[in-house]
Formats: structure tokens, C-alpha cells, sequence
């Protein structure tokens, strides 16, 4: 099917559909309830109480360094389950195809999206494809739903975050956002930024199973990058966040090209990431354990939970005309916020992103 | 935000997309997990098999009689859900927006949404939204999926289909399809054909509740219509089934205004009708069960499951030259066909529908 393309009879339902479902989907994603081809799949789930979520991913362009739009669908929706405490099961794949579309394309991204599931161990276990008119989308959106099993007994969540806890990451910040902005923008480097695009159930797991009791929260910050995932948390929570600038893990041709872009890598996506709220008397060996694991090595204690100042901040090495602007409309909801320490001592006030230009990042 | 419209940052994951989710989808969607905000949603869930579905609704025009892409996005995967035998129970729901889509007419779309939920006893508990480029979309797309519980003891399937059994439908073939189709061409009827756009759990639970034997299969007819449903029927059983053309319950105006556009009404989408399986000795108590409820007044048995003759078809009062065609390249796969007998006793093969140029039916 080298050459061809997608055409809008391959989604009227009919034989084409068929033939298309058989000669990629059914060839790269096997399991059993899936090629029964009927209308939902039937699973078996082991004890516990479910976890669901959904993603639908629209990212451009949709092959960039260290990943596609296969790998990040699935990456993506496993992330979602897994720092919810879950064990990722099963997923869906639900596939909008623009007319003209390379049929070739469409088998890499599958082909993607399947060898990823398999490293994460979840089965995709129901499909669904449509087509569009010339125009009508953009090559290929994919959303994915995934369902996982969260044991009895785990309890993560805002509510056990508390003033004292530390905030934890398990790498690099801004690598996938940049990956693509650079992408978009003909960036080259000597080393191309690759995007962290990767399922992080082994760490989650992992982390879970070492320190049941000391792992608080957990949130992987895509879209609007770690400043927007603290301030949801912040906000939820009431408390304050104070990150230390000079802890942060972030590349240096990561932070060089985000300042000739003119942004921060802190409001950058990133897709193989997880912050990690826990108890402080366990913070070095939850540090350490992160360390060893491949998707950890990097890891480092970037803040500290504090409680809410209602906005104003008020150390005494803090630079008062930074620190005392009123919070704007959307901080208004909670009173906690997030500061970033400068080495210098300072504090500045991290918002959450509005009206950034960056679209389709995921 | 009456005049408002879909800005691109909208999707980026900051502040507009707070205050897009708090002020327009949890206006409509209630449930404790989605109000979370959380990556997944924490669900318990009855004993039982799990079955899980997907589906993406990228239906033009999204406003329709009968219905909106909402209410379909809704029914459909409920609908998936529910001809395997499952009770729906969760959907999650991911939109695609095109940068300018009047925000009056998501919210509307969201409303209806969240009104056939309620209809349909299912709740949305996870969400995603993403938004897209002018010119990279077509105002909104919804992909829903679901899950439901299959109680022990309730086993649907192609493998328990035998010759000898009936074929049901509660109601009107071909409804929604023309009622798409009629819209966009600009036909106007006096009386408008609606689309049967709805969801049929209420149906199948009542049918299994009452006849949990009987009940060999069942399947909705949506894509391709009832004749490519019926063709993945007889190829996937090896079975013939012959359809009684004069049984068939078509509307009148859809008959007529199908023959204006070239069409067959067997092959238009219907997107609230169930074809059941069943066994004979059932068929006349199903069917006053059927009517009795407020989506089967127009029930019927349209046909029966034959042992399959292997694409030949030898009755004493058959027309040779229709029957004897060789089967194409689809039906090769099986070797089981669908006829429709004729009221002159003929007998018409109906193959799958193959390069039909209806996209975006549902």
C-alpha cells in the first residue's frame, strides 16, 4: 500500500473501511478482543476500583525527534492512568484520517502506537477510524481511551498534599515542547532536542510499590508544562509551591533555544514526565530510586509545599515589587500560588499559561 | 459568550481552557470524577465482565432533525456498548475544535450531550478538549468511549448464530441516513424525516432480561447500513440470510426520497436501531415485546439465518442470471451471503456496501 492514499471510501463503513482495518490495523494491533471486530471488546479486570480517561492527540508535525503521534497517543493516555496510581490495562484508538492522506504514514504511526502499547504492557482492544475531506482535518488525529486498576488502599490526590511535603520530577523539563516548537520553526542543533515522549508506568509503579505511604500526588504536566500543572495544584490545594530555579532539571540547549524563542521551558510540554508530591523524610530515597530507573536519571527536588500566603509573599530576602502584585482573575479561584526562587533569593510569581501561541503541542 | 468564538488558545492548556472546561462542560457534566479535574477519573464498577468501546463522530452537518452531534456521540457508543449485552455504565468524551467555532454551539452540542447521558444512564467521567487551526477541522469532532458491565451468564456472539434463526429490527430502516443525506442536499419533505438518533440500552436490557436464551446476537446497523451489517453477519458465520424485501419496514418518504438520490435505504446508516438474532421459537414474543416499547413500535422480523451455500443460490424460484454471480473479493473472505428475497420470489445478492461516497454519516 506504498503509494496510496486515503480515500473517503475508506471510511463509509463498507468494504474499503474493512480492508483498511485488516491490512494495518488488525496487522499491528492483535489482541484477541480486537480482532473480533465486534462492537465493544469484553475484558476481565482484576480487583480494584477503575481508573478511565481520555486524550485526543492533534500534534504537528506528527513524526518529530524521539517520537510520532502513534508513540505519544499511547504514551499519553498511559501517563493519564498510571499517575492517577493506576495500572494501565486496556486502551482505544480512535483514528481521524484527512482525505489524501499517505496510507504509508498511517502504517509508521500504527506501527508506532502498537510497539509502544506493548512496552507499556496495555492492549489497545477497540478501534474506531473515520475519514474527512481534503481540508477537512490534518493528516491524522488520534484519540486514545484507556482504562486501569487502581489497588485497594492507594490514595493519591490534593487532599494529602501538605505544607512541608517536597515536589519531585523525574527529569529534564521542556524537551517535548521544544522538540516540536524547534521542528516547526526549521531549528536545527548540532544535537537535535529529542521529546521525552515516553509511558511512565514502570516509574509510577515502581514508586508506588517502594513508598506507598510517601508519594502524595502525582501529575504529569503536558500541555501549559510544570508552571500550569503546579498551579492546578496550588489552586486545588490552597497552598503555596516554591520552586528553586537553580534545582531545575533543564537541558542546556533546551533553556538556550527557549530564550531565543522567547519562552520559558517551565510553561513548556513535556510527555515522559512526572511531578511527584511527597513526604519530605522520604524525599532522597524516593530521589535515589528514580535515579535507577531509565527514565529517571536526571530526577531531582525542584520545590517545596508551603502554606498559602493568599497570594502576597512576604521573606525577608523577597524583592517586595515582584511579590505583592495582586493575583490575577484566575489565581483568584484558590489562594495558594507558585513562586519561582531565583538563585539570587527572590521570588517570582509563576501564573498559570494564558493565550499561548503554541498549538497542537500534543 | 453568546458571540463568542473557538481561539486557539482555548486549547493550550492554560487559563481559556480552565475556564472553556468550568464554563461550559461541567455546567452540563456533573459527575464527581470529572469535577475532580483529574487525570483519570476513580470509578467503581459491579461485577462482571467489562466491555469497552470507541467511536469518533465527525457527523456534517453537526445539527440535524432528530438530533445533533452530541446526542450521537452519546448514542453511539452507548449503543456499542449495549448490543454486546453490556450495561453502559461510563463514557469518556475528547472534542476537536476548529479555531472559530461559535462557542453558543458548543455549548449546545454539550447540553445535548449531557441530556442523552442522563437518558441513557451513563456518566461522562473524563474529558479532553483540543483545538485546531481554521481550516484544520470543520467546527467540532467528538470521539466517545465507554465501558459497561456484561453480567455473568449473558453470551452474545457470531458463534451462537444457526441456521433456522430469525433476523429483528425494532424499527425504520435507514432514518438517519437520509436525514443527513436530505439536509445536505436540500431536499425539504412536508413532513421532515428525523434521524432515530438514540440510545438503545433500555431496548437490549429488556430483551436480555426477558429472553437471556434467546437472544442469539445482536448488532446496529450504522455505517454501511443494515446490508453491510448483515454481510459481516453471513461472513463471519459462514451463514446465508435471506432478507424478505417486503417485510422490510422502510418509511415512505425515505423510500421515495432514497430513490431520488440513487440510494437503498439497506445500505443508509441508522444510528437507534438493533438487528437481533434470534431463535424462531422466540421471534413472535420478541417482537410483541418490542412494540410495546417506546423504540420498537415499528419492529419486524425482516429475515432468516440458512445454512450457506457458498455464494450460489438454488431455489426452485430463483432468477439464475442475478444469482449465480460470482462473490467478490470481500465476500471471498467468508462464505456466507446475504439475499434479499423480492416479492416475485427472487433472490438479489446484497454485497457489502464498497466505495459509497457518504462520508461523514455519523
Amino acid at each position: 500500500m506504498t503509494e496510496e492514499r486515503i480515500l473517503l471510501a475508506h471510511g463509509d463503513g463498507g468494504a474499503l473501511t474493512h480492508r483498511l482495518v485488516k491490512e494495518i490495523f488488525l496487522r499491528y494491533l492483535r489482541h484477541p478482543a480486537l480482532r473480533e471486530l465486534t462492537d465493544a471488546a469484553l475484558l476481565h479486570l482484576p480487583e480494584g476500583r477503575l481508573a478511565m480517561t481520555t486524550d485526543t492527540f492533534v500534534v504537528k508535525p506528527i513524526f518529530f525527534p524521539g517520537g510520532d503521534i502513534g508513540k505519544l497517543a499511547v504514551a499519553g493516555t498511559v501517563n493519564d492512568l498510571a499517575v492517577t496510581g493506576a495500572r494501565p490495562r486496556y486502551l482505544t484508538a480512535g483514528f481521524i484520517l484527512e482525505e489524501g492522506f499517505p496510507l504509508a504514514d498511517l502504517e509508521r504511526v500504527v506501527a508506532s502506537l502498537a510497539r509502544t502499547a506493548q512496552e507499556a504492557g496495555v492492549a489497545i482492544v477497540a478501534g474506531d477510524t473515520k475519514v474527512v475531506e481534503r481540508g477537512c482535518g490534518d493528516g491524522i488525529y488520534i484519540n486514545t481511551a484507556g482504562v486501569g486498576v487502581v489497588a485497594d488502599g492507594c490514595d493519591l490526590g490534593y487532599h494529602r498534599i501538605m505544607p512541608g511535603d517536597v515536589v519531585l520530577i523525574n527529569g529534564t523539563i521542556g524537551d517535548h515542547g521544544l522538540s516540536i516548537l524547534s521542528k516547526r520553526a526549521g531549528i536545527e542543533f548540532e544535537t537535535p532536542v529529542e521529546s521525552d515522549c515516553a509511558p511512565l508506568n514502570g516509574v509510577t509503579e515502581m514508586l508506588l510499590d517502594r513508598f506507598p505511604d510517601s508519594i502524595r500526588f502525582m501529575r504529569d504536566p503536558t500541555r501549559g508544562g510544570v508552571a500550569t500543572t503546579l498551579n492546578e495544584v496550588s489552586q486545588s490545594t490552597g497552598c503555596d509551591i516554591i520552586l528553586d530555579e537553580s534545582a531545575l532539571p533543564i537541558r542546556e540547549e533546551v533553556q538556550g533555544a527557549a530564550e531565543l524563542l522567547g519562552l520559558d521551558p517551565l510553561y513548556l510540554a513535556n510527555e515522559g514526565k512526572v511531578l511527584i508530591v511527597a513526604a519530605s523524610d522520604a524525599a532522597e530515597a524516593i530521589l535515589s530510586a528514580l535515579r535507577e530507573h531509565p527514565l529517571g536519571s536526571d530526577a531531582a527536588a525542584i520545590g517545596r509545599v508551603e502554606a498559602g500566603r493568599g497570594g502576597a509573599f512576604s521573606p525577608g530576602a523577597g524583592q517586595a515589587s515582584e511579590l505583592t502584585a495582586e493575583p490575577g482573575p484566575v489565581s483568584a479561584q484558590g489562594k495558594g500560588r507558585v513562586f519561582l526562587r531565583t538563585p539570587l533569593g527572590g521570588h517570582r510569581i509563576l501564573d498559570m499559561l494564558a493565550g499561548d501561541p503554541l498549538p497542537r503541542i500534543c
